[in-house]
């Protein structure tokens, strides 16, 4: 039966594409509330009208298929049209971070080779000073801006309302690239990650089912669009037909009104916002009274008093881990049934781990630096997370050699260094180039920061190598205090450390002050580690 | 940028394949516990590894990739085992309807060319009657039968304990066929719908969504699993490392035991399993404390008294569509917003819909059976209901010619007939030949029918055409009273239909007595016409 002469057909076969759950939804919910941005509200049929005017735009601006769209805006309605709209005119959208300065915009619109630029007009000046950098400039829209200020661009709505709308249609190939991430990083130079049609629908399906949306969810958009297109949430929360709530900026007041206005049932944030959260002025006060709001954090693993205040506000937290070059979480840790009656310590050590591989991702393993081979499943051993599966991107873009590297060996490798844990969670232990190496041992800068992160006065904290004559490295910390602590020295917090680490682990040295961070919130290592050598 | 050069490689694609979810189920859940049946548990880690004993068996006894092994078998555990095992073997999974007789048995095996046949012991005499029709005999393997009541046959234990586990491995090509499902029809030659990996995969996931599985959830196995796979449930349960009860047989007592004891949250039942829930003596007291007990149905359509008869037991009931072809559900009655308002009567009709394409299928219409177009959604028009996706199966094994009739011109035709409603939900009317045209009117048989089912008196009712020789055809009743029904004449049922439809559609014979069923519980239409015909 192996030649069973049953090739696909018309009627068996069609391309998976995100693209059909805003189709489906419109059909099956026209008249549900899809998309609220303030006092604006947007339909199920009208979201996929305005994409299909969007793409009927770009279309008649000659983007041609396979082609790049850049979007440079907050997370507002016309940022989830372009989710839609860009792969429906058969073009690649690229969503670029909004904290860029006007250099780095400009270097990722030349290396994508962008023929159109969507705008935020509150970016307007951001993306003006890029697209004066470049030789070739893509056709500019402008979204919300006045006539005079639209520096030569269309204006969006105007456009839009002149288009004729594309009919609905999927690509033939789901192999076609959907989006194009550059990622910020931490270092070096910003690598383009390509997305295909795939991958995002499986992501976006896998997303639905770990976190457990229903067409009756609402979704808060606190994470930027622009980070892993959401980690594809725009096509999550669409393929069931839930509610989206826009917020094109973040502050703690506005995120506990918008949950108790819309009974929010979902959220993703970086760290940065839970700890923005639970030190608000609000956070005493606030108890969700619609039950327990999902939150969905990735990054640094949430410290045991982040996940207390946070239950205690009415959230549950899901610790993910992820990265641009996987679509967002490529892993997640799954809560196990026994934890439930564990005490908040015990059960924050487990959650503080980064866990399974997702559903929709293939394989995850620890392999040994060296050998290229699994790790035991010790809870001690490091070594390289490294993943595989149809949620892993093509490729980086123009960039055949580090597409390799990245993807040698049938893994995507992810550079940070974890340990795997006797029951199969892993827990990411550092980057690989954050680790320090002091008298020979490895230290954790994760495992310092935690017991700093258990300092009542500290908010936030960094620890990085220092060279040291002696011991080669030494650990240097550097840490935020929270606003209403004391006196709090250096000496203090050695103290602190020495009662919870080995010594060898301690920082010799403590730099209080704020943390430099990426465009994307992450703190600057690579920043704090030329201070430490600075220190001397 | 359409020629990146970006080509699928180990790292980022790999074939879609449910044997996965076993695989991720086990590693993440090992030791929670995937299967009960009565006293008997196994753990994930134990399910796994008895499928990997299974495929080795099954490799062990030459069963070739791409060959047919066959399970004539109850809701066991074994039967779970099989949907994992035999593709893991790299062989196809033929569940065979335990209701035939032994000469569609033998046909099936035949058809089937299959290489090995498991069989429960409680079916064994059936099986060697088959068994007995055959010229070249396929490799017998018993659960649960004493030494020698094996009829020459492996015991599956015994086999298991013997075998060498195979490497969990995935398909090479997720177009590779996953198991072969013979439709019971309810007239004609059984045909062998063919399954792909890629399309259990997306069907599963499509149903976890659908029906909200999550990994607490606790599904008990009413539907049976030689049905379409168990609507591809066997698969989604385990992708979320939910439960599953087994029941071999049902009754409403054991049913309502079931779902107290195991808390359960979902099942799956034909309408006739509905009918004898509302009917048993127990449900008068039975009430869930544990939240809403989702149950799915397919078939005919729940009327508005039998909604409310399991609402106030604590079932919340979903209405879906579907057929072997593809895959069980297609098409499911999503419910709005809206209707949580309404009263019971209107929303029971809204409900009785068959509803709107599952977010796996791509796309669903009502097309005119002569022009080929889709009618007008108008809740009037008359037309052949059809699907399209990636869960229609490859087509029938070894018949060219019926597969190009069911997927001809790009869709899969259902051959129900349907109208569309003007909110895009499709309503089955009748199947194509079980309209009845009297004096030039369409009449459907569903509409009749579901006047006879809001007879306080009858329990089940079936209209078929009574051939005219002034009218052409005349409606036919086939009722079955309830067993506490009193006195109940002819002119009473028509009387009663006459007071709620047009004259014209209104039964002209009653015929009382029990209604003969298919193998699936399908209620024999044409023997009911043959019944008619005879009448004169």
């Amino acid at each position: 039966m192996v030649g069973d002469g049953l090739a696909p057909r018309g009627a068996n076969w069609t391309a998976l594409s995100p693209l059909d759950f805003l189709d489906r939804s419109a059909d099956v919910y026209p008249g549900k509330v899809a998309v609220v941005h303030d006092a604006r509200k947007l339909t199920y049929a009208e979201l996929r009208e305005r994409a299909r005017r969007l793409a009927g735009l770009l279309q008649e601006l000659r983007v041609g298929r396979g082609e790049v769209v850049s979007v440079l805006a907050p997370n507002v309605p016309e940022m989830l049209e372009a989710h839609f709209g860009v792969p429906l005119a058969g073009a690649i959208l690229n969503a670029i971070n909004t904290r860029l300065d006007p250099p780095a915009v400009a270097g990722i619109l030349a290396h994508a080779e962008a023929r159109a630029f969507i705008v935020h007009a509150s970016l307007l000046p951001v993306a003006e000073a890029a697209l004066n950098q470049l030789e070739t400039r893509p056709k500019l829209v402008v979204i919300g801006a006045d006539q005079p200020a639209r520096a030569g661009g269309l204006d969006y709505d105007e456009a839009l309302a002149a288009a004729t709308p594309t009919p609905w249609q999927g690509p033939a190939d789901e192999w076609d690239s959907i989006a194009l991430n550059y990622t910020s990083g931490t270092t070096g130079n910003p690598k383009g990650a390509l997305y295909h049609h795939r991958g995002a629908y499986l992501n976006a399906l896998g997303n639905v089912i770990t976190f457990g949306l229903r067409p009756d969810s609402v979704y808060l958009w606190t994470l930027p669009m622009f980070h892993c297109n959401g980690w594809t949430y725009p096509w999550a929360v669409t393929a069931v037909g839930a509610r989206h709530i826009c917020l094109p900026q973040i502050g703690p007041a506005r995120i506990f009104q918008l949950i108790q206005e819309h009974r929010v049932t979902h959220l993703c944030a970086a760290p940065v916002v839970l700890t923005m959260l639970i030190h608000a002025p609000e956070a005493k006060s606030v108890r969700f009274e619609h039950g327990p709001v999902e939150i969905a954090t990735g990054g640094a693993a949430p410290p045991s008093a982040v996940i207390e205040a946070m239950e205690r506000m009415g959230f549950r937290l899901t610790h993910l881990y992820g990265m641009t070059e996987c679509y967002g979480p490529s892993t997640g840790c799954a809560p196990q049934e026994a934890w439930a009656g564990l005490k908040l310590e015990e059960r924050g050590l487990l959650m503080a781990r980064q866990g399974v591989r997702n559903l929709t991702m293939q394989a995850q393993t620890v392999l040994d630096t060296t050998t290229g081979q699994p790790v035991p499943a010790d809870g001690q051993t490091l070594g390289e997370l490294a993943v595989r599966g149809n949620t892993v991107m093509k490729g980086y873009f123009k960039n055949p050699a580090e597409t390799d590297r990245a993807l040698a060996d049938g893994w995507l490798h992810t550079g940070d260094l974890a340990v795997l844990h006797p029951d199969g969670y892993v827990e990411v232990k550092d980057r690989a180039k954050d680790i320090i190496i002091s008298g020979g041992e490895n230290i954790s800068s994760l495992e310092v920061e935690e017991v700093l992160y258990r300092h009542p006065a500290i908010m936030e904290a960094a620890v990085v190598a220092k060279p040291d004559e002696k011991w080669g490295e030494t650990p240097c910390a550097f840490v935020t205090l929270r606003p209403d602590a004391g006196e709090v020295s250096a000496q203090d917090v050695i103290a602190f450390c020495r009662a919870n680490l080995a010594h060898y682990k301690c920082p010799r040295t403590v730099v209080f002050g704020t943390l430099p961070k990426t465009s994307t919130g992450k703190i600057q290592k690579f920043e704090l580690r030329e201070q430490a050598r600075a220190l001397g």
